[in-house]
């Protein structure tokens, strides 16, 4: 990030001591604070369609006025500022940091210059006509055959952002001509049982990798390349099954893919923010053009939300605040996030790398050692479902554990007794957030289970619930491409928000080199 | 559990206030303990072709033996005699804890007695036998079309284990006669997107659900009714397209299915330990009978090591004792699963549930509050995908998480560059290993840099690593129905153990009944 100047380590600031303060104080339960009249309706905050209830929340308005003072005291806007003006805010690499340009906002008079948005234009263009192509059943294999299915290669952020948003509007989105598949392990078992069911003359191959030196996505692509050749492949016909994205397109033009098909993306995009660029080429595949633009606009809605919201209104600025609530004064290491929406399962993954790989650091932007918490531990998976296998822990272990609820006000499945599914979900979820943070006292366990006849002194301990478990939701109208784009703009925001106070570098990803340094040595036998 | 007569509460113990001393004094780096001679060899043990490699443990012998004494203090051995005889371990509920029984060890004379055995029989051959017929392509639809499909319809314990051994064992087993799929979760989509591909004609669904009442999975059976009467199928060939597997037989079929497509299993198997029960039943039909029985005699070779091995020689109790290690006097609160193997991806889910259903709880066996930590947050993924994703936090988060990798020696898919696939994914594995322990110090990193001509002085802390990240390593010669019988039973006695040392009860899960309270309560307007 931009280094306010003098940089002042966070546990210095004013707003922090305060926090601190307010943190060590006696505390009411959740259970109390849900009294309070009109909580709901003020708690709450709406940004590009979504709605963030934060009424679950262990806060009052005191505390939120502190941490919205730690974020004017950590100068969040003129940190945001310098993302968009493409400051060199990546420091480690000397890179600036423009996923937000590509999501085309400012076309008038964008704030990274024309030079970047002419770039971001051009390329869109070109990779979502190609998209569209696929889409339509308009591309052909070796044999003339239409291309039916494409095999995405590559891992990390070529993969989970891609993968999760295709489930994700595979509901909303009328299905194209191709179906899209992805394999990003090296495990031989993940390629062989996506081709097995696949004919190679209708395959079309996308090889993502950022650097085109990446071992796991050159093995995938060597063994891709062998099936189409075992199949009949000729040389002059493997053109027709690759197309490429990477920020090296020269090495992906010397590994044999055509320039045309090569689709470029640049070293101010990181790979876990770079869904709104050409790695995205798969999702528009299996979209098309038209939604995958509406993508980038949600995405962009959540960019000038940021920009123009006033800090007590900002959405993502207060996805940040809770979480910097609930991990430095609340000391709750992990972070949990619980989608409703089954087609939001692999958003758990997305947002952990984007969150994890971003904030799992232990430096201040001025080379002093964190002296504080960074990034929490992020996991989860689909809620109902989660109900049913690791929330007894979140509800009566030795954790206290918050939760980002996520779902979806309006379903559309065409099933005769969709409503009732609906139903069933939303109660379970609204449910949850409530018996987690109410709980149920021990007096009050003691009185049901006298009146069930049960052995109420002996049992009681095991059945009281603790509650106090503090919880967001985060509403969307439905789950259709620009809400998605809103969500996940706001999940990139909160990030950054929390980096900037922290302050440490959000958009490096140092801690990934040595296992990478270690395994070439160990190939040669060190 | 069984409660040690008179109970001592963990922090009592001798050992434990040892191993806290222990803790409090300097501890060398894991780069000095790895430079120990034999140390690989030392510590390491063996278990039903299992191998678990905890050599990158920060532990020494010292604290091993303190650990060791922890669980003789504990009663250990008592409280898994205990678990063998059937005794009511599950004292909340008032019920025996008999998942053994299941996998059929000690036929002649079972400790859990013969009527439990002869139960166990029985009624393994009728759902092994109905599971032989779908495998084989024998069950006809109301058309008399061949069944083709079987979906699975439960939540929780009726899906994860089932779900997570069809998708480990298709690489290991000739597929069948039929693809078997599985829904979980009410939202509509899961169902919807499952059976848009199917034909009602030939698909069959199993209904999963310990008590017949769980919400979600009504739900679910009514939706897929329809679609199949919708379908044309007549009252009379419903019973054609039905089984299901509950311990209340009566309510399936009260619910119409037919008698001998209803499997039972009992109270003492809990959801989360009922893979080896009829709840396998979609796997047996996935993998055949004879793959099944293998998975269950793996489980049993487990059994018999557990109750015959000494303890310094015991692999699921030296998982428990690591763990504890880790979680009470290393003090951290996340475990992580890094399967290698792609094909146990689910491993991960599976875990969860057992790990944290059963030991997240906050109340001694003798009703006491603990006074410690118990269960960890359990959080993982495949682990090449881990490294380009979340892996960034392990290496320089301001968290310490000890890792459990899993890898396998051999593997057989069938494409010309497996090897290559393969040898790359275990370098990573053991790179991996390898400098999270290490780390990288401040002066290596400093030499490095200086030497490709990098800003040294600057870049150094953001570069550096740590190190000192405890990982153990379970080696599966390979990835087939007795070993992951075997890697399942390991994981279950290592839950029990920790749960024993911990004085807690592992077989109950009382904090998921708020939630369903205060649905059912919201649902009538409360």
């Amino acid at each position: 990030m931009m280094t306010p100047t003098p940089f002042v380590p966070p546990a210095q600031r004013a707003a922090w001591q305060r926090l601190q303060a307010l943190a060590a104080a006696p505390r009411p339960h959740l259970r109390e604070l849900l009294r309070e009249p009109q909580r709901e309706a003020r708690y709450a905050l709406e940004a590009a369609g979504l709605r963030l209830d934060f009424s679950h929340q262990a806060v009052d308005d005191e505390v939120l006025k502190a941490l919205q003072a730690l974020a004017d005291e950590s100068q969040v806007d003129a940190q945001l500022a310098a993302l968009f003006a493409g400051e060199p805010i990546n420091a480690t690499e000397g890179r600036a940091v423009l996923h937000v340009a590509l999501r085309g906002s400012d076309a008038a008079n964008p704030p990274w210059g024309e030079a970047v948005a002419t770039q971001v234009r051009i390329t869109r263009q070109r990779f979502l006509a190609f998209a569209e192509q696929a889409y339509r059943g308009d591309l052909r294999g070796f044999t003339q055959a239409p291309i039916t299915d494409v095999v995405n290669l590559g891992i990390g952020g070529s993969d989970l952002g891609p993968r999760m948003a295709a489930d994700a509007l595979a509901c909303a989105c009328p299905a194209g001509a191709v179906r899209v598949h992805f394999v990003s392990n090296v495990d031989a078992w993940a390629l062989y049982q996506t081709l097995r069911g696949l004919d190679p003359a209708r395959t079309l191959f996308v090889a993502q990798s950022k650097t085109f030196t990446t071992q796991e996505t050159l093995t995938l692509m060597a063994s891709a390349q062998r099936w189409l050749t075992d199949a009949g492949c000729p040389a002059s016909g493997l053109g027709a099954h690759w197309a490429a994205v990477t920020t090296a397109p020269e090495r992906a033009v010397a590994a044999g893919i055509h320039a045309e098909r090569v689709f470029p993306f640049w070293d101010w995009v990181g790979g876990r923010y770079s869904i709104w660029s050409a790695i995205g080429l798969p999702l528009a595949m299996a979209i098309g053009e038209n939604a995958f633009t509406q993508l980038l606009t949600g995405g962009a809605a959540m960019d000038a939300h940021v920009r123009q919201a006033s800090p007590a209104q900002n959405l993502p600025l207060h996805m940040a605040l809770l979480g910097i609530w609930n991990r430095n004064f609340q000391r709750m290491p992990t972070h949990h996030l619980a989608p409703y929406p089954v087609a939001l399962a692999n958003f758990v993954r997305f947002i952990q790398q984007m969150d994890m790989e971003s904030n799992g650091k232990r430096t201040h932007v001025d080379g002093s050692p964190v002296g504080i918490e960074t990034g929490p531990v992020v996991w989860g998976g689909p809620g109902i479902d989660g109900q049913h296998a690791y929330f007894q822990l979140i509800h009566q272990g030795t954790h206290r554990i918050p939760i980002d609820f996520i779902g979806v006000l309006q379903e559309h499945t065409p099933l005769p007794l969709a409503a009732e599914h609906h139903r069933v979900t939303l109660l379970n979820l609204r449910a949850q957030a409530r018996a987690l943070a109410e709980g149920r006292s021990a007096a009050a366990t003691h009185a049901l289970l006298e009146a069930a006849g049960q052995d109420a002194d002996r049992l009681t301990p095991h059945r009281a619930f603790e509650g106090n478990v503090p919880s967001s939701t985060v509403w969307l109208p439905q789950l259709d491409p620009s809400h998605l784009g809103a969500l996940i703009a706001a999940y990139e925001h909160k990030v950054f928000y929390q980096a900037a106070i922290w302050g440490i570098h959000a958009f490096d990803q140092w801690g990934v080199e040595l296992g990478k340094t270690m395994a070439s040595a160990m190939a040669q036998g060190k």
